[in-house]
């Protein structure tokens, strides 16, 4: 249900991504008539594989999540994340209220031993070189310590080292690359990390460098966090948009544009907002996956592919083993 | 002498400036030998209008901003603009240290009448429409209050007035739109500007509208604002890197590429972060421009050409006259 367009594009992703995936099952949590009227049952293989979980309650992004637990407990998003809990699911997925969503992880599948706060986790690609760097915190929580910081880089450098199989370089996001710079929690996190041996500390990276492969895990505050994948996804939507409309101006630039199509189409398949849509709540005992509220199918698609993935490697019981050792 | 390039690339735009404007005068502060080594004095006309302030003392980005104003008094930069100060210049663009510059702003040229704190005020492009978007402070104090938020408001409220000739449109920059997002901070500020009778308040934009003309001005906390501007440019730096890449490929793609140059030149003429250089340090009795420390001579000289603009406004005039009212 949740997102600015709810089952209009949560279902077609979950009928694109039930095409690609054999083994997938999906359980629908929402209001019958939304998902039912928006659902295409043209293929029955695919129908089997979706069950309901009916709710008339619904969660939206004006409510206040501190509100959220207390009169919001059946609502789709509270009741699907119930399920990861009670194991009928194995992760969930939502484009629904952010702070809402991270209140009912923390609350119904709570954070693993050692780990006070979950995180997000998004995934930026490299667009200078091959590969992706894990940013975390982007909006799980604002105003965060030192000891958070310490916390998403030790996450953030657990997940890394299962993907890449070697000792993540990890750097810590700042206004700047010089010692003085940033706030006094920022300061004193680099001071711990520098002395760190599990990690390859590099200091210091601005946000340019977020995307030139200097680093495989970049840590900062869940506002600043937020606000670097919003401009960046901002920026290269509104570069989209202001193409379209040079190139739409006249028959000659239409022309040009085409000729030119094939190569934007692979500038876009590096840069899309949308193919590293899903952020990872890191940190809970179990998956859930955030999705843009803002985004189309293939982004929801990302989102679902995102916790295929997590589902596969076990991040969670990864994460706990790492924070147990 | 500032920035990642020194005199090579702040002497080039100071003679590319030169030749544009003809009343406009230098005064070059730095060391004698770095000046005038790079400086190419092949029309006389304009070294008649380039004085020198030599000293050997520099101050550099690794220098703590705290310790600037007690050991380095005789840098170029706090030279530079202590030539505001005693109105021997009317106004000071450097690309150098940010903090050691506003420590400088503060100590030297000193707050206007109830500012108690300057902030770095940027424009923006607008992608989707004509016009620009007024961005602070994106800088000069990390950690902002909002009674600093609100003294921002006010300030960018008084420019945009002054250029637009009609009441701003101002927005606060937040992680999402709804009340309950965002940081006490951020709450406390919009709770007052929602009752203010001055501004056009339209609440909380996130990033992704800052290119949308939305609003006239936005404001937000230094660390968050300098984040903003520092991937957005970022983000345009890149995909212009990763074109090039595609462009480059072969002989086709090289063809191809060709055939859409001007209409490649009209998006970067609107997006190039260069054209966009150039924060103005809004709130002291003096003008001041901080550039970035790695632009270009482009991006350099749009910083000059901010500072003739303020020149030419009596900028810290107008937001006196509107603190004083």
């Amino acid at each position: 249900m949740g997102g600015d367009f709810g089952p209009s594009v949560t279902i077609p992703a979950v009928m694109a991504i039930l095409a690609q995936y054999d083994e997938l099952r999906f359980i629908l949590a929402g209001n019958e008539a939304s998902l039912l009227r928006i659902q295409q049952l043209d293929d029955p293989r695919q129908s089997e594989r979706i069950e309901y979980l009916f709710t008339e309650e619904y969660l939206d992004n004006q409510v206040n999540p501190l509100h959220a637990i207390r009169r919001h407990r059946n609502s789709s998003l509270f009741l699907a994340v119930d399920m990861v809990r009670n194991g009928r699911a194995d992760a969930c997925v939502s484009a629904g209220n952010t702070g809402a969503l991270i209140m009912a992880g923390r609350h119904l599948l709570r954070t693993l031993p050692g780990i006070e706060r979950p995180a997000m986790m998004a995934t930026l690609p490299n667009l200078q070189a091959q590969g992706s760097c894990l940013l975390l915190d982007v909006g799980a929580h604002i105003n965060s310590s030192a000891q958070d910081l310490l916390t998403y880089a030790r996450m953030g450098g657990i997940v890394a080292q299962y993907q890449l199989q070697r000792k993540p370089r990890l750097g810590l996001l700042n206004i700047g690359a010089e010692v003085h710079k940033g706030t006094e929690v920022i300061k004193t996190a680099a001071q711990v990390l520098s002395t760190s041996a599990d990690i390859d500390y590099i200091g210091y990276l601005e946000p340019a460098e977020l995307f030139a492969g200097k680093a495989d895990v970049v840590v900062c505050d869940g506002f600043a966090g937020n606000i670097t994948i919003k401009t960046s996804a901002g920026v290269v939507r509104a570069i989209e948009a202001l193409w379209l409309q040079i190139a739409g101006r006249n028959l000659i630039n239409r022309g040009r544009a085409l000729l030119t199509a094939s190569m934007f189409k692979e500038l876009q398949q590096t840069i899309n907002p949308s193919l590293f849509n899903g952020a990872s709540v890191v940190g809970l005992d179990g998956i859930l996956i955030k999705s843009h509220g803002n985004t189309d199918s293939e982004g929801f698609q990302a989102a679902i592919r995102q916790a295929v993935q997590e589902i596969d490697a076990g991040l969670p019981g990864l994460i706990g083993a790492g924070f147990a050792s």
